[in-house]
């Protein structure tokens, strides 16, 4: 599959979990996953979805503005980097944000989440 | 070494060269590198030296925000990703931009750039 369709579903697939029901996000992680979040470092698929399930906002809705790809060179890896607007519900204004991460195969033809990186740009 | 201080002092060097020599980045890539600048895609260091030594400013100021670092799982390889401003000269404003490298370790002991994401915020 061209990487580049295969990222942009990715990315589809992961902003509608999260914006939906954020605990789904939990089969994309594994035990060795990790999520720096805002530069706070967690590790693991039951503690990145405990942080992310647990943020301070309940509804929320990410458009996305840019999606790039590239080969990672490990084992069939693959970078996706993220840019985007995070709006919550009740704000007025969006969040911009950027995000990265490294997506691995697994033996069963799909992806995890190796590598997790989320920052708010603060525009 | 700490990841996170070798990664500050990757991005560090990395910054003050584009600032000051933009043609010295060309020891930070190899033949296998890739850079997507604003979308575009380029591999090869001659090629993503020649396209950021021809981006059509010749002064600028890096300002580093974030520095966030992760183990990427390929042969001792790292994740880093930044968020910052780029000032140039002559303009009013700064414009805001995050990038992701994945640096590999090369046999003499430094590192490489083997993947590179820009994109501008548009802040």
């Amino acid at each position: 599959m061209d990487p580049d369709v295969l990222a942009k579903a990715f990315v589809e697939h992961y902003y509608t979990t999260f914006d939906n029901n954020r605990g789904g996000l939990a089969t994309l992680y594994q035990e060795g996953s990790m999520l720096t979040f805002e530069g706070q470092k967690i590790q693991g698929s039951p503690n990145i979805v405990a942080k992310l399930t647990s943020l301070p906002f309940q509804q929320c809705h990410h458009s996305i503005t840019t999606v790039d790809c590239q080969p990672s060179g490990a084992n069939g890896g693959m970078l996706v980097f993220v840019s985007g607007n995070l709006q919550l519900a009740g704000e007025q204004h969006a969040l911009k944000f950027s995000q990265m991460f490294h997506l691995m195969p697994t033996p069963q033809g799909s992806y995890y989440v190796m590598n997790d990186i989320f920052r708010l740009n603060y525009a």
